[in-house]
Parts: structure tokens; C-alpha cells; sequence
């Protein structure tokens, strides 16, 4: 068995989020599907991001354990031949076995896209978040600014979220401002349920000037999902990349050759 | 009666092109439809560039004539409300009454956009052409300048177009590549049917090394359609904006100036 790293890219419009659900479409149900039909093995994948209904990815990642002796960088060609267009596989390549997408340390960039103009795009009206009032871009890069570090995100969590600890780093969260095309651009050690859709509705009412850019110092210490602004839409949401370390890439090359070297040994005797 | 012009944006990937037919949805007769409903009389748009099906448009022209007294400014907020979320008008002014969006004095510039990369990218697999053998951008950009100034482009244009002058003049065909994305930007006097698909095609086989960047001037040269390359895919194309001369925006305030003053001086005596 030999263990498969897939960096994927979808566009989040018409599934249910990445987690397989009951009765409705997600990127791992068509994941798994199509990899078993192409593999004529039963695969499941273990998924890095568990990215909510209508989120997009430009770089999730999967692994999946399989005996198949296609080439591990081969198969992102097969497999996209049988995918549907809105899933595409970036890269595939073997990982080290104990290689966990979820388990091991990363680090996540996430980008947030807001179109702030008087009419709504059509070629982005499905990754960007329509806002009509003018922006003001430079309130919201000094509020960024307090997000930035170690911090109980209690506050931009969605009530809904299961796991205990709340704590998380943020170590960068940069606004940038192209014609009318508003990016935030954050990456963490990691981001708690809702929590990048909460910090851009909150950056939102700082841009809107219904929140100073000061207050957000005291949302966090709230530790109070209340305190915190709305949870702005799915659709401007997109996870850009997952950053391990080591990289997998790395440790995988290492691996082999340790394997290479074992065999080597085996035959020397 | 005031004659309104607007500025069309549209996504034309659902639309058999700008021009109304028989059992097809065309972006003309979404716009006499609504427009009609709104305004509660018979309208008909007259369209700049009648696009092809599947081909986009940020800045494509119309305009009609109308006895509502809503201000022209205001209208396209109106009509943004009840068109289909793929058609979004841009900005409504009113124009001087003989302005015609085909017969005055322009400049249009249309884009064609190649995603050159290993793998199809979701997120704007709608709006670029996929093309996966690395093109030589470079020589692409030498053979654009054949195409510059007044030619005849016979070679050009499809067999099936009815205008019997094939002269044609382009002012400027610049190519930049950024990341995976090619963008062929092209301005001219006017394009005969299929112009800018089959220019792009033909430079495709330039950018895969299947023609040599100075067989384009014999292309011209020749006046037959078979001297060129393939007409590249519609959605690949974008019509970006057509510039009147002089701008319908100056001449409907001087227009409007000039009434005001008739009025001015019947007031007078």
C-alpha cells in the first residue's frame, strides 16, 4: 500500500462543503467515488480542510491509501479525466504512510474576495461577495492588524464548532485593494469553525464605519461569538494552500530513499 | 421620447449570442423583454456588437428609446433588479437622439484569455481557453505585429459573414502573459465575423511552434480563409469596451445644453 497526497482545487458553488453528508453532494462523496471507479479498489480519502457549503479551494488537500501501480504523479491525469469540471486535481504525488492531512503541522492561507462596486461582476459573482456601499480599505488594514498574533478566537467561532480549544495564531492577515476587487489574505496555524468568514463580516462593518478598527481588541478578549461582527457569505470564501511541515513532498523523497537504502542493504545482505 | 444608451455587462456562457433567434435565449431579447416589463411600453435595444453565442462582454453597448420619465442614471439600478444575474448593466445615460451604437465612429477592444497551464483552473474555466502545451509567448508577441495597421482581412473572417468590405484597422494587438493566464488585447476600427477567434487561433499555432511569426503577413496576404488557423473557442473571448468619437456621453450634455437654451430664449420671447 502506498499513500497518495491530491491537492485539489474545486469550485465550492454546487457542493454541500467538502464532508460526506447524507443527501446531498460533497467534494469528498465525488472524491472517493470516482477514485474507486478509476482505482477498482475501495478508496477513502482523509481530507486536510473540512470547507463548508459553497467554499472554494484553489489548494485543499487529500490522502488516500491504495496498491495501484500507476504512478503516484500519473494519477492526477487519470483522475481528471473522470472528475467533473468544477473538481480539478492539482498534483498527486506519495507521501510518507503516516503522513495525517489533519494531523500534522501546517500552516493555512485563506483568502476572502469582496467586489465593492456600484454592480455586482458577472464573471466573479460566484467567488466574490457583492458590496455596494465604498469601502474604507485603510480602516480595515489598521483593524487587521489586531488579529494578528496568538489569541482566544472564542469570539469568531461559530457556536455550532465542537472542538474545546480556541486557541490559534494568525501570523499574517493583509488587505489589499485592485480596482474594485477587495482581498483579505489571512494564514494560521489553524482556523476554527466559521472563523475566516467571521473576522471579513467583522473587517466588513470596520470598512462600512460601523465599527472602529480599536474595538476589535475587545471583541477578542469578549471571548463572546456575540461581540464579534456577522459571518459574511460562503461564496467570497477560498482556501489557497496548506503550507506542512515538513513539506510531505520532502519527507516522501526522504522516505523512499530510506526505503531504497533498506533494499539496497537487503540485497548486499 | 429620450434616447437611453447602456453599457451591457454579461456572462454569455447561457446565451446564443447578442442578436435575437428563433427558439434560442439571446442577451437582445432578455434586454426588449425587460426593459419592456419595466417601462411598461415596447422596447427595442440596438446593439453595438452583435457578440456570438458563448462569447462575453464587460462593456458591450445598447440603446433605446423611451418615453418614462425615471432618470436615465437611475434606470440600470431598476433593470438590475429584474435581469438574470449573468446580464448586469454597467451605467445608463442619456444620448443624443441619432446616436447609433453601429454607425458612429468607434474603437472596440475585445480580450482573449488562455489558461496555459498542466490542469484546467475551476474558477475561471468559463472565461479562458484551456490550452496545456506550454506556448511560446514570445513569439506571439512578434507575430502580432503583423497584424497591425490597415489590412484587408479576408483571411480573417468567416466564410460565413456578409459584408462585402474586409478592410479593416487594428491600432494596437498586445499579448501578456501573467501566471498561467495569456491575454491576446486587441483594439480596431471593427472585427468581421469570427476576427478576433480566428486571430487568436492562428496565434495559438504560433505560440505551439506550428507557424512561424512571419507567416502571418502571407496569411493576409492571401485573402482566403483557409491561409489562417482554426477559429479559437468563443468562451474565450471578451468584449471589453467600444469608445465612440466623440463620446455619446459629451454629445447628449451639449445636446441637452442646446435645448435648455431653446427653451431659455421661447421663455424670453
Amino acid at each position: 500500500m502506498r499513500r497518495i497526497m491530491l491537492i485539489v482545487a474545486y469550485d465550492g458553488t454546487k457542493y454541500c462543503g467538502w464532508q460526506i453528508q447524507p443527501n446531498a453532494v460533497t467534494v469528498e462523496e465525488v472524491l472517493n467515488r470516482e477514485l474507486s471507479r478509476l482505482l477498482k479498489e475501495e478508496i477513502t480519502v482523509i481530507g486536510a480542510s473540512r470547507t463548508d457549503s459553497g467554499v472554494h479551494a484553489m489548494g485543499n488537500v487529500a490522502v488516500f491509501d491504495t496498491s495501484t501501480r500507476i504512478p503516484a504523479e500519473k494519477l492526477c491525469y487519470a483522475l481528471n479525466h473522470s472528475l467533473p469540471e468544477d473538481i480539478v486535481i492539482q498534483k498527486s504525488f506519495e507521501v510518507a504512510p503516516d503522513f495525517h492531512p489533519r494531523k500534522w503541522d501546517s500552516k493555512k492561507t485563506y483568502e476572502y474576495n469582496i467586489w465593492n462596486a456600484d454592480f455586482v461582476q458577472p464573471f466573479n459573482r460566484g467567488y466574490t461577495h457583492f458590496v455596494y456601499h465604498t469601502l474604507d480599505v485603510e480602516a480595515m488594514q489598521k483593524a487587521a492588524r489586531y488579529f494578528l498574533g496568538e489569541h482566544d478566537f472564542t469570539s469568531f467561532c461559530s457556536t455550532k464548532a465542537q472542538v474545546p480549544d480556541h486557541v490559534r495564531t494568525i501570523y499574517s492577515l493583509e488587505i489589499e485593494k485592485k480596482g474594485n476587487l477587495i482581498t483579505l489574505r489571512v494564514t494560521g496555524n489553524g482556523f476554527l469553525y466559521n472563523m475566516v468568514r467571521i473576522i471579513a463580516g467583522t473587517l466588513l462593518l470596520v470598512g462600512e464605519h460601523q465599527r472602529k478598527p480599536e474595538e476589535i481588541a475587545e471583541m477578542i478578549a469578549a471571548k463572546n461569538r456575540e461581540a464579534a461582527g456577522p459571518t459574511a457569505p460562503a461564496k467570497g470564501l477560498m482556501l489557497v494552500k496548506i503550507d506542512y511541515f515538513p513539506a510531505p513532498e520532502r519527507v516522501e523523497r526522504e522516505f523512499i530513499n530510506e526505503c531504497i537504502n533498506e533494499k539496497q542493504e537487503e540485497i548486499r545482505g
